[in-house]
């Protein structure tokens, strides 16, 4: 399946307890194109300013990812976003963010782009969201990511645009928050009957849980000495995930469990150096090697060690 | 293996958004022993007053659960812990404390009791805690709990009572505040060079995560429709936990994840109602059933339903 995601391209300046840098490459659409790209061909569509350049680019080439749709706005500057995290990396605060170019997108979407059987909607205000859908007419898998930001204040276009999607990506508070249930359960069940079969529930460094009718699947996070940096984790962890079922074609229960597995090992790859650093490095030989080491860790009939 | 387990016996006044009881058992010898009864004998010690009636006593035999050891001080009053759990059920606030007989308490255990293969020193004083370890001179398991307030307060004694033991329960939170590690595989290590060979950290409504020498195992915890009351679920947990290991007789790699899958199980049912109220009713068989039901959520191939 082809895959095609439409999110933020951004520059972030990050400063964690173990260092920081004043500017790199960020965004949504760009760490989950870079995890999905170890495993399918991916078009990533957003915004981009004149100081968005060769560098940024390559990034993005280097892994194959297809920035025919970036849009290139003369005159203009690239999302901007600053934040710090505290020594619980749980808790972080934005310190700026400048929209620049990103305020007035309004995607466009190639033939190309807009014929993907597989796409993503990250997290951009609902409204937009849906018109990117509606290009996308023929998509089979259609997954979306959203924030707390949109659930107060476009709570309408929100749940209008969770019901033309397959599968939500969204962390545990904001489930809460926008079903007003207590238990994950009762909150998957709320947005199932919204319309997506597929409700993935991001828990951080607790890893995440899937629902699917009456199905469960729950999978820790793989265990870090460190965590430099957990920015773009949740798109990474989605990117994979995606990326493996646009690869695989399949969305059986059994690929669904390899695909958030996949997953979560990109994502634990991700936050170990800053930004997109680790995603320039990685190989798919490591992806595969950690992703049998989570497997033992989590099989309650041991799996011994090849 | 024979076990036997000190703390807190009490009676407990909850209040949580979906009722609220005012006066009934708890405490966290109590929630251990009644999730360890289902699965090898266990002997419970720790002080009650003259409140401590019949119903309370028989709340404990009727689940076989051997109360010889639970001290009875004339004229004193049992300890009263009151509490209020917020619409997210993570959030506590202790409304009320009356330490009542349990501020004087001196473990003193029968020959019976110290002569326990295996052995749980719930949350209570560290010095006490070592007291009964030292008592206990032949177990060949002892797990320990404790709380943020005897890092803050007892700290030195807390470290060397760790050292005493082979297993640590502790939260998260408590994990980390205790080790002042940013990750859970950090403070695990921290906590292992102290003495232990196994840190079990619980993390409520996530699960749990293992760690022993180079192993680790995390396991989510069961997903539940409702939630009642969530008082004693890491004293439930412990007992299945414990209770497993001791009726087993072994601490294999193997044994000790099926061990964590049963506290889990356990624990999951001791919040469906409030106090021990579900316990009261619980049997193996839905235990079992329940076993099997996560086994099959949290494994990478999925296995097929019986």
């Amino acid at each position: 399946m082809s895959l095609t995601v439409v999110g933020s391209i951004a520059f972030d300046a990050v400063k964690t307890p173990f260092g920081e840098r004043e500017r790199m490459l960020g965004g949504s659409a760009v760490h989950f194109s870079l995890a999905a790209s170890f495993f399918t061909d991916v078009r990533v569509v957003g915004p981009v300013g004149d100081d968005f350049g060769e560098a940024e680019y390559a990034a993005l080439t280097d892994r194959g990812v297809n920035t025919e749709d970036i849009e290139h706005v003369a005159g203009g500057r690239t999302f901007f976003w600053k934040g710090e995290y505290e020594w619980n990396l749980n808790v972080r605060h934005t310190l700026d963010t400048q929209l620049n170019v990103f305020g007035e997108f309004e995607p466009k979407l190639s033939p190309a782009s807009a014929g993907a059987d597989a796409l993503f909607l990250a997290n951009i205000q609902p409204d937009l969201q849906r018109q990117v859908r509606e290009q996308c007419a023929d998509a089979q898998l259609v997954g979306l990511d959203s924030m707390n930001l949109w659930i107060e204040t476009a709570r309408d276009a929100l749940v209008r645009t969770i019901g033309t999607v397959d599968m939500v990506f969204m962390n545990d508070e904001e489930v809460r928050q926008l079903t007003e249930q207590p238990t994950l359960l009762r909150a998957a069940r709320d947005l199932m009957d919204m319309g997506p079969s597929t409700v993935v529930v991001k828990q951080g460094e607790y890893g995440a849980a899937l629902f699917t009718g009456d199905g469960f699947f729950s999978l820790p996070a793989y265990p870090l000495e460190t965590v430099i940096d957990p920015t773009g984790a949740g798109d990474a962890f989605a990117g994979g995930f995606l990326g493996y079922l646009a690869a695989e074609g399949l969305t059986d229960a059994a690929t669904v469990r390899r695909a958030m597995t996949y997953g979560s090992v990109v994502a634990s790859f991700n936050v170990e150096q800053f930004g997109t650093e680790r995603m320039q490095t990685l190989t798919r030989e490591e992806i595969d090697s950690r992703y049998d080491e989570l497997r033992r860790m989590t099989a309650i009939d041991e799996i011994p060690a090849v």
